[in-house]
């Protein structure tokens, strides 16, 4: 088999590391625009070749794992080039602007709209794991609009990645996302720079943090371009969410300044059914 | 030594529990307004006898281990009671309000205000672990009030429990402490209730969220009777700190209402530096 990735960060080099580890055959084509992480991806057998566009028919698969604003001025000259036989697979995790940029492309039937949900706060191809999906889930969105044998031969190898897989269109992923996994990054940013824009005694943070401050401000370690990205591609539901989430806030702010003890302790008991939904996640 | 503990819950029942593995000749008096949360101790060796106030004043330390609400309403009263040699060392989140509530009692030199960083979103005593307080801080705060020779013995025991010891004052620690830990607990447990009001079809959460949305929210699980009590006794710094943070998040929306990607991004790669801080906690 032969597989190209665009983009040697965490995510794809985790793709190369685990299908390198799963296939014998596998020759896979990794392309970045960092050179460093083209050569440490070479030097560690992540990657066999550096990609070029000259191999791009030979492959049966290609994944994007750029950040989505490149994935959306990419994902075309791609799909113009390729031949029958090739899947594309975009990893972003905005999806339905991704797809309307190829809506009526001849070669739409040779794309797949993915997101793994999978990750960890550190990026680049030395935090690249194997072992990135297992028991993780992959969305697939608006698949009727893929070729349905592709679309097989797709499931079959994020199958061999380790991970379900979940389907809903482009729309609704974009709406959930923003609130399930977008909004976390943005309260968690806001977080960090709020007790550093107070504390300029960085012992005083030292001293005081414990392993609550950690855990809610450990996505704010997160790359600032895949970010970035992420939020202006998914601006309108990302911005909703926030309304929501400053409106939760200073209600809250308004119990607390009145002393209201009792509605404080209804309203976090109820917030407390969180546990069973985490559950549910491991 | 005879310690009393009043509060058995997370942090009282680590501390009976660290007390009896290290000293052989520990006797712990135990008490809590939970019944079953006595017998739980009892049952388990992390307590001796329950406490009675007629045990009070053959007691070396006694640990007020409940919310700091609670610790405002009772510090005086056990104050009252203790011989000269007992030291009474509350570990509440907040200090201000506490040791102004016993600033002109005859007996404050036999108190010492505490507050360990060290916790879970856990509660209650079968949550407690005698390892709980390895390696943590504790801050000490207005100790120039405390007698100098019962500071000595309580700095001996919390060393024994494998605490590290700062001093502040405690309006200072007040002020600090709302940013880097009261803020934090607000941020997630308002993060949880957007998401849970969102998604009234839990399995949307729990097919999209990754590891990411659980970290940010875990502190969403902490217990809401300990946490209105400390939003209420710090509410003027956590209102300011919950200001700040308000503002950041609308200051941040902004950006991405005008895709200002490049400021996105060097606000983000600013807050990256919280890497470092982070590492300082390890």
């Amino acid at each position: 088999m032969k597989v190209g990735i665009v983009g040697l960060g965490l995510i794809g080099g985790s793709i190369g590391l685990k299908l390198k580890d799963l296939y014998d055959n596998m020759v896979i084509y990794g392309y970045d625009i960092d050179d460093d992480s083209i050569s440490y991806c070479l030097k560690n057998k992540i990657i066999d070749v550096k990609f070029d566009e000259e191999f791009i028919s030979e492959l049966d698969f290609l994944f994007l794992a750029i950040p989505v604003e490149s994935i959306k001025n990419q994902l075309s000259h791609y799909l113009n080039k390729i031949s029958d036989k090739t899947l594309i697979i975009d990893l972003g995790s905005t999806k339905f602007q991704i797809c309307n940029s190829v809506e009526n492309n001849q070669n739409r039937k040779n794309y797949l709209a993915a997101h793994p949900i999978a990750g960890t706060e550190f990026s680049g191809p030395n935090s690249a794991t194997k072992d990135l999906f297992d028991d993780k889930v992959m969305i697939l969105c608006d698949t009727e609009k893929t070729d349905p044998n592709l679309l097989l031969d797709a499931k079959k190898i994020i199958k061999s990645l380790g991970m379900s897989i979940k389907t809903m269109n482009s729309k609704e992923h974009d709406k959930h996302i923003a609130y399930v996994s977008h909004l976390s990054h943005i309260s968690s940013f806001m977080l960090g720079k709020t007790v550093m824009d107070k504390e300029d005694d960085e012992h005083a943070i030292y001293n005081m943090a414990g392993s609550g401050f950690e855990s809610t401000v450990r996505l704010a370690k997160s790359s600032p371009e895949m970010w970035s990205s992420i939020f202006v591609e998914n601006k309108k539901n990302i911005i909703e969410s926030l309304d929501e989430y400053i409106s939760n806030i200073n209600n809250f702010k308004k119990l607390i300044e009145v002393s209201d003890q009792k509605t404080l302790n209804d309203e976090m008991r109820r917030i407390n059914g969180i546990k069973k939904i985490l559950k549910g996640i491991n």
